[in-house]
């Protein structure tokens, strides 16, 4: 994945701390060396549709091709997804516009995010798609603008925004929860992250997963996922516990404990049924492999009767 | 509970009973002498958000501060969520409001309701946020006027709202269903309540819950929700069963029968793994606490491998 | 179902295969003796309720009385519920309408699904609700059509299809994936169905169901259900797994490996739990039906512990 | 006209002067004594179009059947065609609401009003179709709760609701400018009638006419039309002048100075050409009529060549 | 003109009287040997637009490439600008299609009115420009469908229509008004054209012309024009007087008495100064050429001051 | 008003040609030492009014209050008036926005028309007020941006927006026309501008004015109005003529030769019937003083009848 990544975003990749970005040299400068080769993606994308499908080349040219940046074009897209009669699409692309070209991290993580789920999704046939029809990327990016607006302050807004999310997209996200880059939200509908949920980087999560409080104390009590974890579909996990790194949530399972790093957990609630051999089971998606099927398998034959 | 209730609502919780409530003593009366906190908490609230949110400031004031009671916000609110090409805002807002004003039960009931959300959702900060953007008290109160529709005998309208309900937010509650008061729907995206189900007062539900029939034959089939019980996540309980007073589902199971007072389930098909020592776990929400854990605990070293 | 369908659909229960269709002998002569029993119903009861409810005249009108076939009727009825500022009304009445009008196999589908929810969903009273009011039904019918065109190579405009239903309906169906007819998607959210899945005729698949791939390889990489069967809400089936004939997958469960013709399973991971006597448990619903209670408890006295 | 008024609105017209109204008689007993019969009348009129236009009756329905006065039905037509994203319909519909229902005067008004434009216009079949469909009747009404705005203090209110009645109808009248009741508006396109303009009561105003100002000083700068005077098409007159009662401009004119009562004027700048017998002109909108041929006829022998 | 009828129509031009179109020779077949050289340049035109300007190509598309002959893209763009809450886009599409495709004389109509546009406005470029942006076009064709829809009895139909055509262009044409072939409706802003009017062929209106009544009698009362008139700007014609063929209104004029063919008139109350030479002013549009400008002259010499 | 200008424009009015401007001092410099009196103002109205008006108050701050200039503010305002279905509102702030930020003529247009609205508007009470409901303001910026656009070799668009300014404001501007600065376009409901027709600085043009052509031959055919000239209300001017510098053209006049300059022109057809003593009577805007009056006696005394 660092290959890729180094690949792709150069300047980002390079070993830049965040501190670093922003430093004595021009990100302008930058970023006209380096270039842009998702937007680049992107824009050749569409134009080729553009080209087969004339019902869709103005929205193409529209939400693509005629901005300058994947910013622009993002805050267009989602403007013209979350608004109604309360925040204006002028509004909201205003808005978001502004928070995303000023926030280095937002701009790293919609590129990172867009190149996850064309990794991560066999069905995602170019970037351009992420960009234009999947509600995961859209909600995960509007609850990156929310976030932002949050921790200025506008915590209002913020909320707003939230639930404008949730109504369209069905996706429940809340502005204060941390979530990292290189995320996957598949499907997304039904997706709940709580208030002080934290999410690393490289974490795929697909419909229906909850990361919820376990009761209506105040304070931290949501879940903690570490980097490349897979959550599978409607799998719920409750209060402050530990999600290790690379560790498998098997769908629809319950997990209300700490799960080691690397292992995979199953049913409700959930209990170990293996290990996880590869780095990031995020990336690879393999939710019922040939591993998972044979600790399935061992499981059954020692658990359970066979009729 | 009690003694919150009788604090907020002193009219409400003074002990009369349904048929009390519009006897000798004018309703009217009553209530200019009481007052409403529920209100004029939302109304306060809204007042300090106007002031620190510009954009959000016509909307906190034609939402809420341009209106004489809560009956009248919600109307508001409500009909600027539902309305299509076919139920205009406008004729929603008057059909809405219609209801409410002459439903002593529904005027309780969204006071109440309102206020278990704000009590048993710890990252909700206001009465106010209730009314404005949590989708769970929006679909739970359209539940309640289709409800009212359909037993004044316009069963064709209720279902065009239950239509609308389920599209706008993701929740399909059938307008015959019986719901109590002091509910909390949380997050709400992918409830299902059937035709012949019934929830007691205090319950929570959380997202993905559905309490559904088991089969297509026709009449009493779906199931009751004893007060106080506490439903989680994309936990499905199917057929004409009973689910014990203070009962706790936990998040994914399947309940297929019956479920004693007081107790906990969990599981595909849901088996009893402990009690629960609380009066309403509903009003604690504590799905994963250390009780449960340890019953879980237990439950693991003694019937599951530790691969 | 046979017998039923012999009643309803003389011309097209005759046992004709596909290949006979559209033969020497003119479809609309045949239509024209044999008539519509489904969009006769649907106008009968249509024209009931607009006299019954003012509010809804028009809209009855407007969608069904006005049409001369059920065909016109969808795809104004799909056309009102997609539209957004990308994809006209008119344009989409415009797309929708062509594919089904030029697609016989369509024209099939749409009545046979109808005819499953009336006859499966016991809450549904009447075809014409199904039509205007289901939302199981309206996201099914739009992936027919995203399917058709798809099939016909327009697979951007497929996919902007898929990206809007996902959006208005939280059901996220593939283009290419295929599905038979008689299907009943009841209550839908939160549905997802992969590029390689395929459904057989007769299926019931309840709200939050996925079948999903299992992993992030390219191929054929998704369930294939055969007819009959009957998946319980939130249960998800991952990888080009096998489901057999009649066979049920409780609600809630994980399933990694073929399930046998007839079978039952639950749980995460889902193990057999009995067999299925009826020929189609998905015709009649029985989740929780008196064999699978006893399967259930059997299964419970063996296997599990009673607090 | 007086007897027709008392025919009609017995309460309005015995003699009451404004300042008795609301005296010590309730006027909600006296309503109930009388009756409404312009409301009846279209009520009675909303039932048979509603039955003969099944594309129409819900439309009928909403904005008329399903309320209860006159005031309510003009508040739901009125909102639903001013609203646009600042101003809500349901936000219009509630303050325009309140200001007629809690003025007198207006409710007087939009009852001769609608008398007038039913017995003026012989096109207008009626009083129904005046409510829903005539643009000139729906831009008088706005005026005059845009008035009552401006007279409360709420100027920015009255100007932003002239401003979209402006661009909504073509129709610009400032709020603070009187009018009179039993006025005609017809066809209205283009009507411009500024600050300290004075209409009386029974005027007609045709389409294009301008009630302007003499130049940019502050003050007292535009006519004074007094009571049943008819003004043509596109007549334009400027500044503080007198247009006497029944006095009649010819369409197209120019207008500069005073104009004596029962006089007719036509011309740039407009001169005297005859004298008007009738009370009214305005009522029976004889534009062209034997006595105006008569006077054109010998004013052109007398002063103009014929090629 | 004869002659570029004969030309662009050969079927409609060759001298077929009306009761011949429909006989025993099948429409369809005549058609498909002579085509439509309209419609064929409105495609050329509109595939050439959609290279140049990607904002617009697929606005092109849907209103002009997909469909299949002039009458649906009409439909089509008539929908799409007169839709409001009450009367959907998908139902305007609906019902605007079938009348103009039942209606040999609209479809007529509807190319030579285009074709009147193109020729006689010299800043119109195309026939696709006429379809596309022309509100005066907009407004005629919408009047025709009106006009079919009163004849055929819907007369609360035609009139929301004409109420429709009122509010969003300015145009306010009774329903019951005949008006001919080949019309030019310039800017049209404000033209009125009342119940009892009759407008020939061949005939140019600007904006801002009344043809009204004279009075609130009822019956005959609107002016009758002849072919190949010419009527200036803001113009008023009030009453049933003939307006001779060929002839000229200089704009701003009131006219109360008839015209004869091939005169000329100006004034308020207009009166003759001048012939017409050409067959049909309303063909070159010479409000103002040298004919006109020296009787102008003449007139003024004889009969005004020069201050 | 060279004085006023010098004060609200320093950089605008110091005598700069526009060849200079854009010299070897930077425009932002300039800027930045200068400020913007004009942006100033509308500011700080603005605050005032959505401190007086709740209703309104978000509206403000979306329009003006959270914009950094006056050019952005515009492009928001004008975005959310001329959108529709195939111009969208994000769309279009985006295609005005670039426009006007690109053209240094157009940001000095913008503030000197805003101006002479104010000036020479009495009822008009703010900068702010022009800016947000004046609709002759928003037709007349709508135009700059598409006659920037038509220049740009962007002509299909720019007859888009003009097609869409036609029928949002009732005026219709051909985007090739040429209109000056500190324009006043009062009302401008049916205001029309031809193709060729040039209008200078400082004039104003009320409602209903048309400067049209005088036929169907191609090349330059409209009047060309010189600067300082007041035309009035439904006045048709026709044909390349020229009104000169500070005339005076009645309402309601057709004009259809040259006016020399410092004239008053009245009638159908116009003739002469005084002069103007002062230099700019679009200033005064005084239709009908004294002068005029006195004229206008005179002439009447000497050849009209007196009844």
């Amino acid at each position: 994945m660092e290959y890729r990544m180094e690949k792709l975003f150069p300047v980002y990749a390079m070993g830049l701390s965040k501190a670093n970005v922003g430093g004595d040299v021009s990100l302008e400068i930058l970023d006209s060396i380096v270039g842009d080769p998702i937007w680049d993606a992107v824009r050749e994308e569409a134009k080729l549709e553009a080209e087969k499908e004339p019902i869709l080349s103005s929205f193409l040219y529209a939400s693509i091709l005629s901005h300058d940046c994947l910013e622009q074009a993002l805050a267009f897209v989602l403007a013209n997804r979350l608004h109604n009669l309360t925040l204006l699409a002028t509004q909201l692309m205003d808005i978001i516009g502004k928070v995303i070209l000023n926030d280095r991290d937002i701009q790293r993580a919609i590129r990172l995010d867009m190149q996850a789920f064309k990794d991560r999704d066999p069905s995602c046939l170019s970037h351009c798609s992420v960009l234009l029809y999947l509600k995961g990327y859209h909600s995960l990016q509007s609850y990156r603008v929310a976030h932002a607006l949050w921790n200025h302050g506008r915590k209002e807004l913020a909320l707003a925004l939230q639930s404008r999310i949730s109504e369209v997209f069905g996706v429940d996200i809340h502005p204060a929860a941390q979530i990292g880059e290189e995320i996957l939200l598949d499907h997304a509908t039904g997706v709940v992250i709580g208030e002080t949920a934290v999410v690393g980087n490289r974490v795929s999560l697909m419909q229906g997963v909850t990361l919820g409080g376990s009761g209506k104390e105040i304070g931290d009590r949501h879940p903690k996922v570490a980097q490349g974890a897979l959550i599978g579909a409607s799998a719920t996990i409750l209060g402050n516990i530990k999600i290790g790194e690379g560790a498998m949530i098997a769908a629809g399972s319950l997990v209300l404990k700490d799960v080691p790093p690397h292992s995979m957990v199953a049913g409700i609630p959930a209990r170990l049924i293996g290990h996880v051999h590869e780095q990031d089971p995020s990336l690879t998606m393999k939710h019922g492999t040939s591993k998972y099927q044979h600790a399935h398998h061992a499981f059954l034959q020692n658990h359970f009767i066979h009729i």
